[in-house]
């Protein structure tokens, strides 16, 4: 069986580009390579392999039809460029933690990796959890197309996964008593407490809205100014309203995608495209922090003399942690581990609604997360499969 | 022969897209399938068919070795869903003209098509023509590459070009003496005059330049705004700064193509690269409304801890046709055509430092360019065919 760092090692090369970012992005060769890794890793150890409905992969310790199951595991997909730590090390981990169990369980252990978590070729995040957790419908996700036109159905089809079979997996997911991700932390607030692994409270409520843009292409050169209808200008004027309405509000708002039609250097465009991405601590801050921002973009576009449509894409609201999982991990830990609140969504935080569910975090030195620059040091993992192999005893082997 | 309706007819589907918009661009495809129609408009007519070392396509009646030739043409290419007319109309005219001439012409009567106007692919303009005015070195040429990372010489060579053959024309540009360029008109002066045809004075000094704002890529969700490095932030400042230098210099300048890494909805980027497109009607004006746009720039880039790096990626110097051309040219249309200046590049004012060069710009109703919207009526693109038969005959045969 390979150890922490021989598995890391053998995944590290998979879907990286030269640039030194990874593109696993769902159902992708790329991500079929990770899912290989997956389910070598399973076979190897004897484990119970499974695909779910949703293309969710599963490794079993014992048997999920006998009930009460403990689950833990992440993500392997990554978003455009990111870095190897965000979903990767909850998996690896995983494996790690049920090799070093001491006791034998007594309560089912799955490992599980999530599919397309990150959303970064489809546009909706955690699409895997979320088909099976009843809070996405097939008709939905039939619809989603990548940047190229391909269907979220026709990708899965090209995988090899039957896209007529998605959909809500009560039965399974009734079948797990606790589920425990492990997870990169995506702040400082660990290296500031000078703490190796934390437990999370919560997950901000979080959204991403697409600001359509639309005016009227014409040539750059000889144009006047006076005859324009840009919408680049109410683009960029709504990109700086939200950081500065963020600011504001206490909370997160980034404008990280656009897309531009026709993109060419002397053309004023006919559609510029924004995807906003706005957290908060609570729903009624992020409500407040959205309109204020769509108001920003409203006046803008009317200044231009263009066209705006504002879409919500995706939400998911405020999610607060099991409370007695919570505590039950931290009695496990000996009591001493920071809890944090996250603006991050996770696998967890969709599943939280159907199953009690907690999160491990690990140490991240700089806070970089979604970027090469990603990190965690080796000893803060290995502190980190140490504290998930203490929680899956606790919950699985007494 | 064809006539220019059924020309317009058969190269209407040409490069195509189903949305509308036309997307010829160099040595693609549908560049390919442009060149084909060129070519058999030539041999359909008898003229002499050949492509010059910079893939410019020339179709001659006489023989040009014979000098003091007359030239007219355009280009075929497309910006990224361009309209019909800018570059095409200029081509099928010219043909069209030579038709329906009722005098034999003393001098060499050539018809060319310039090969990549637009630069929508390498992003560098007038390409085929700066090639052989010894404007833009055989090495610069070479590390012109596309978005896919495709070099200009690749795909040249694909096309079946030989690459490594590109370079200054000198001999073959000596042995015309004037050149005439029918191009749509890209504003709304010959609407406003109710005139079909004007004839071009000059051309505005016009240049475009690289902003790359690099900051650190990063989590959109847990990453406090004060630990952010946002280039989204600096490039939509200097966007708006850009517009706002523009109306007080009187100039144009647009932000029109952006390029975004990783651009993912939920990763700050790690850089953010727009392309600046600026013109005036001198040097000066154009000069410091660039210098206020950068200075603009830099502050911002400051303000949100980014790096900033600006490339001058192409300039083209005022062009003032030349007189006694012009003078010339409104003589034979009857000396009460408009004379109009123009923001925009052309292949003439490229070739007007080595040939005498003259253009006639046929009504825009809108004035609409760079888009489907683009559009000129049939009897105003018959007007400009009549104007340029004149304009051949005057030249070309007496």
């Amino acid at each position: 069986m390979k150890t922490f760092v021989e598995m890391w090692r053998d995944l590290a090369p998979l879907g990286r580009h030269p640039r030194g970012g990874y593109r696993r992005h769902a159902w992708t060769g790329a991500d079929a390579d990770c899912r290989a890794w997956f389910r070598d890793q399973a076979l190897a150890r004897g484990l119970r392999y499974e695909v779910d409905r949703n293309g969710n992969q599963w490794a079993w310790l014992g048997d999920p039809a006998d009930g009460d199951a403990v689950a833990t595991g992440s993500h392997l997909d990554s978003v455009p460029d990111g870095g190897a730590f965000d979903g990767p090390l909850g998996v690896v981990s995983a494996f790690a933690a049920v090799d070093g169990l001491r006791a034998r369980p007594v309560r089912p252990l799955g490992i599980v990796n999530f599919t397309d978590e990150e959303g970064a070729r489809f546009g909706l995040a955690c699409v895997g959890s979320r088909l099976s957790a009843g809070r996405l419908t097939r008709k939905a996700a039939h619809a989603l197309t990548d940047a190229d036109g391909v269907t979220l159905a026709r990708a899965m089809e090209a995988a090899g996964q039957d896209p007529d079979a998605i959909g809500p997996d009560p039965e399974r997911l009734s079948r797990i008593g606790a589920f425990v991700e492990l997870h990169v932390e995506q702040g400082r607030a660990l290296a500031l407490t000078g703490d190796a692994v934390g437990i999370a409270s919560a997950i901000w409520p979080h959204g991403r809205w697409r600001f359509d843009f639309a005016g009227e292409a014409n040539h750059a050169g000889t144009t006047r100014l006076a005859d324009r209808r840009d919408p680049m200008l109410g683009y960029a004027a709504t990109v700086l309203a939200a950081r500065s309405r963020a600011e504001l509000a206490g909370a997160v708002a980034t404008f990280g995608k656009v897309a531009v039609e026709p993109n060419g250097v002397n053309a004023i465009p006919s559609l510029v495209r924004g995807w906003l991405d706005a957290r908060a601590a609570d729903q009624d801050t992020l409500d407040a922090l959205v309109a204020a921002v769509r108001e920003a973009a409203e006046e803008s576009a009317r200044r231009e003399g263009v066209d705006l449509a504002v879409v919500r894409e995706s939400f998911t609201p405020v999610v607060e942690f099991a409370h007695t999982l919570r505590d039950e991990l931290n009695r496990i830990l000996g009591g001493a581990v920071p809890v944090l609140g996250t603006g991050a969504g996770h696998d967890a935080g969709i599943l939280s609604g159907s199953v009690p569910t907690a999160m491990l975090f690990v140490r991240n030195p700089t806070g970089v997360s979604h970027s090469p620059a990603e990190s965690a040091t080796e000893d803060d993992c290995l502190a980190g499969v140490a504290a998930l192999t203490d929680v899956l005893e606790g919950l699985a082997c007494r």
